[in-house]
């Protein structure tokens, strides 16, 4: 038999049984803080229609990193031969997309507003690189139907609640409106295409040279404006120079900068610190038309989550218009950092009795024994093999960190005993049968 | 915008939030039950190489149905112009391949035995029909490096307890061995190829009249078989006659006999009824080596879940012959019988308050007073629009099920007190901020 590789995909992540359970322990206490938010679950599947993931129409970044799923049998042939479009279905690229066709969907079945929370993988196509994965888990909370800023009160304090009850702290917000950088674009007389370049190069501000990025911001203004000069010099102040406060922006849009100040002050009142006003804050998805916001952390570059408010994005599915909004815990991230601060628990459903075997003859009375003591919601493992040595089996034990053993040898059974081994303090103690 | 279909790809499913709150919540007691009996669980990515997937070079039935995803970019491109394989992963068709492949790559840090679960979704491109769909989930133990019949025992133990534990009763365990079979092949002189041919015309019998099955069985036997009559009589003997018993496969294979039998008898001393030796039991997979089981119920066609012993398949990845066994529980069988049966729970973790919003003066105070609560452990929902009528903030309250709503008004709010209302009783009380 030829060997076959024991790796997973470039990019895709095998996870070792700790690893695994500090990861699932971290998705039920998500979970569990969504679900005391008065948020519920739903089900999706993991793979979309293609004409669904690519349906904003718009080439979105995201967009181009969709892992594309193969048509099968004749269907295939036919297109193959056509030079069509191989792939009919993709793998889901985020989690708002498809909750947008879901809602759009049963729209008259679903409460309103509907507090929605969603925890599963996405797939993107990206180059695999440290820290980044083609496979990796996102935790939204949206809510679909709500048009005022209680809304994004609700999402952003029960994702602060998340970093709360995992014990990271210090975690900044920060808050921005959408309608504020068009604002911007327009009062410089840019157009909303050359705009749209140009807030995708400010975004680098954090990653490349200043002098880099406003080079590149000079050659997308200049064939349009007759003065790009100032324009430019207006970008740096506002971008690169000490924020300029509130001000300005009130002048671009009052009614956008009052909305996202609402926000910041019900956040504060309700004990939230941390919570900073952040204009030239870009966050790249287009979709949103209201408040954006991110979740940072000191020293930590990028961010832990943010989101926003899309009141638009049902109308791709035939909805009407829909208030929404939502917001992302970016769960690599911070199971990297929790890890980082040994902050992730593996032990929690770990076995509390280990019950080896000690031959062929004893193997019932130990699988009753294990079976009497999980019936007391006792966590008992069992060791499957009586030919494997005693030492051996209790060197299992040991290795999974398993508190007691309990032993149950031709002695202990003819007494109607058992001989408890506390592991870690090498003890033991008789317990009859009756005592139990 | 032109409008994009809200439907999922066909042969994959939407939950609405109560269906999935119903499937999480049988996903949990089946963890919870796994890992009361020792198992752990790992992480596997969902996607595997493609050569991961067809690595048993056996075109069985499965690695037909593989979805496969396409490669990207220069490298589709260069397939594409070389009539090369287009594809380079593929989603995974069950948690047994992947595992093999994890345990081989792992097998020096894991425990020996290595007790393992999993719960996930598997996808196969089968033809979409009622009660089939492409996307769905798989609940598995196994058992790796232990060669006893202990491992069995566990597995199958686990098993029914998970029956047990969401009121499941009256499901009955088929047994048999992989060896029976061969060695009746063996016996009638059929050689292997046919004899697998005859074994998968043989495993149609609980769907298609018996006069069909045996007609096609005699078309494969008749060539090679010098009396084709005697060999299809003693196969209508065995496979729809009354049940011969043990005694004509010990005479074929006293060992492998035995062995399934104290399988048996050992499931029957740990107090389990209804396990039955049922050496027609065919199942599909080519990788079992030994013991074989099912879970049925009575008047379900198909089964509720199975397992087997397979010893060779991580020789497929290179590791030497390693003994393991394993189980898996149909999930979708699962769920539809309890729903069904209305044994599925779907409120657990609904909010157990809800706090309407009276106007946006009383915001604060509203968000205040759910934190509060919800320190207490208690899950809290609270309404983000003050500007929906009162009576329609009840009525989603009413509507979610939701026991009690706390009313805070502004005349409360001035007496720094609280109204309760019971939703059910349509009752009343004020309770004093003092007497939280």
């Amino acid at each position: 038999m030829s060997k076959v590789s024991t790796n997973p995909p470039s990019g895709f992540r095998d996870f070792l049984p700790q690893e695994a359970a500090a990861r699932l322990e971290l998705v039920d206490t998500i979970s569990r803080v969504y679900r005391a938010h008065g948020f519920q679950t739903i089900g999706l599947p993991f793979l979309e229609n293609l004409s669904t993931l690519q349906g904003k129409g718009g080439g979105s970044d995201n967009e181009k990193l969709i892992f594309k799923v193969m048509k099968r049998g004749e269907d295939f042939q036919r297109s193959l031969e056509a030079k069509a479009e191989l792939a009919d279905m993709g793998l889901r690229f985020d989690l708002t997309l498809p909750l947008a066709r879901y809602c759009a969907k049963f729209r008259e079945q679903l409460p309103k507003p509907f507090k929605v929370f969603q925890i599963g993988p996405v797939w993107r196509a990206d180059r695999p690189q440290k820290g980044r994965f083609r496979e990796f888990y996102q935790c939204d909370v949206d809510i679909i139907g709500s048009k005022e800023i209680g809304a994004e009160v609700d999402c952003i304090s029960a994702i602060l609640e998340v970093f709360e009850a995992v014990g990271m702290r210090g975690v900044e917000v920060h808050l921005s409106e959408r309608r504020l950088l068009a604002a911007l674009g327009k009062d410089l007389k840019i157009s909303d295409s050359t705009w749209s370049k140009v807030l995708v190069s400010l975004d680098k501000l954090d990653k490349l040279p200043a002098e880099k990025v406003f080079e590149e911001v000079g050659a997308l203004i200049t064939p349009e404006l007759p003065d790009p000069n100032a324009a430019l010099a207006s970008l740096r102040e506002a971008f690169s120079g000490p924020q300029a406060g509130e001000e300005p922006w009130s002048r671009l849009d009052a009614e956008a900068l009052a909305s996202v100040l609402r926000v910041k002050t019900l956040l504060e009142r309700l004990g939230h610190s941390s919570i900073r006003f952040n204009p030239t804050m870009i966050r790249g998805q287009d979709y949103y038309t209201g408040t954006i916001f991110e979740f940072r952390y000191p020293d930590l570059s990028g961010s832990l989550g943010g989101g926003g408010r899309y009141n638009r994005l049902m109308e791709v599915f035939g909805a009407p218009e829909t208030p929404a909004v939502g917001g992302s815990i970016g769960f690599e991230r911070l199971a990297l950092l929790l890890e980082e601060q040994k902050k992730l628990s593996t032990q929690t459903a770990a076995p509390q009795i280990f019950v080896p075997v000690f031959s062929e003859d004893t193997r019932a009375a130990a699988f009753q024994l294990a079976g009497d003591l999980r019936k007391l919601n006792l966590r008992v493992d069992i060791f499957p093999d009586a030919s494997v040595k005693f030492g051996k089996q209790l060197g299992y034990a040991e290795d999974r960190k398993i508190p007691y053993s309990l032993i149950l040898g031709p002695e202990e059974l003819a007494k109607r005993q058992v001989k408890v081994k506390n592991m870690a303090e090498r003890t033991e103690e008789i317990v009859a049968f009756e005592d139990r």
